[in-house]
């Protein structure tokens, strides 16, 4: 059965590296603790997919556009050149000693190193030489793959809600509360008040107004509304990914602009 | 004439040295071209003045609250510490050569520099020493000062702009779409697009919603709304007093995001 592009699709995912078993990443809590792999940072939860929008690796995108099924466990092996690529012989290179050292980086095999933009593993060190492989990790692996779809989205209200919640993925999904203005045909969307402080908020709103449209189309117009209530007036501490040095940089705003005024 | 504490007071000054007659500062352009001092980076236009905000010199806003009448021109003496304070000797100091050849500079008499976070002028150079005085270039100066009040701001609709407009000077007052929403007892603030990716809107929100309740007081909330139409899908390049690299920022964002995903 296949899904048309731009289908708002949830999964729940399991990816390992077929040659080893070893595992990849996984949307299920459980399977990550099973495997001693749990990461307290990381929120497990479905992840949506966006039929040809090209967000995660292209294998299984592209047999769930073409044969996805809601509620049915597909198993499916994702061979390189659709996920990482083939491992490329030029990336693995011989490097001097002295560029780490100018790097600060003391190099040890097996550690992942950044030099010149790249990242790369320590293979090998002999004299002054170092063996870094700059290849993807995962680059030549076949990826064994299990996937069901939970769920596709057929409301725009829900849809957009996703769309806001995987760019702030700690605010629950509800705290967004998003509605359709039908005479106007706009979009309304009232923010949570913990992301009012985040940095990236403007560039997130232009993201996501950009993915609305093309994504879901048909709307005029797409509001943005924050509400500061009187109760509340002081931001609260409870910024979620925000950056800790907010409430710092609002009062050096706060100097510099009383400067500019004559005193 | 006295004039209440948190008063709006839209002012034009000018402001000289008193013993010299050098211009300090002035909001009226003709002034500044006058003497060869104008510059056309900054916006001639009234300053607003909150009576009680402690934005301008203390001398001027007490001269304001005290005496101050809509339309009279006065011209007073502020005395240095009404002003930018007494001369503190104790804040010329003789400073090695190599501090500032450790920071980079190349002292020079008469130069402005910035050392430790203080900001000093050169006034000598002896042999391996430097003499910095890090006094504010008008401390012990009595400024003489000539103001006139254009208008006090009665109406809050009027008195929102303002304080927008104030953290947005190049943004003309009347892009700033403010209205009362009466059985809400909410202020509605619609934004201009200009400024929509600005990476400090968030803060100045918060700010302005704080002096908004200090000030003016009174309503229980503030809305602020910003619409994305779809004409204008791509944000446009007029920004205004937005950092150049704010598209590349949301290039890395989209990046950066799209690879926490599980590609």
């Amino acid at each position: 059965m296949a899904i048309p592009k731009n289908s708002f699709v949830l999964i729940d995912y399991t990816i390992r590296v077929k040659e080893t078993g070893e595992l990849v990443d996984t949307t299920i809590e459980e399977v990550a603790k099973n495997e001693n792999r749990y990461e307290a940072e990381k929120i497990y939860e479905p992840l949506l997919v966006i039929v040809g929008e090209n967000r995660v690796v292209r294998g299984l995108e592209e047999h769930i556009e073409n044969f996805g099924e809601v509620g049915k466990e597909f198993s499916i092996d994702i061979p390189p050149e659709k996920a990482y690529g083939e491992r490329d012989p030029s990336k693995v290179k011989i490097m001097g000693m002295r560029e780490f050292l100018r790097n600060n980086i003391i190099p040890e095999v097996g550690k992942t190193v950044e030099i010149g933009g790249q990242i790369g593993i320590v293979k090998a060190i002999t004299g002054g030489r170092v063996l870094v492989d700059f290849n993807h990790p995962l680059a030549g692996k076949t990826l064994s793959t299990t996937y069901r779809i939970i769920k596709i989205i057929e409301d725009d209200v829900e849809k957009i809600k996703m769309l806001l919640h995987r760019r702030y993925r700690r605010i629950p999904i509800e705290r967004f509360n998003v509605s359709i203005d039908q005479t106007k045909n706009e979009v309304v969307i009232e923010l949570p008040r913990e992301i009012y402080l985040d940095r990236d908020l403007q560039l997130v709103k232009a993201l996501v107004v950009e993915e609305i449209y093309r994504y879901i189309g048909k709307y005029n117009s797409i509001v943005f509304i924050e509400r500061y209530t009187r109760a509340v007036e002081q931001p609260k501490q409870e910024k979620i990914e925000v950056k800790e040095q907010t409430q710092q940089q609002a009062e050096q705003l706060q100097v510099q602009q009383s400067s500019s005024a004559s005193q």
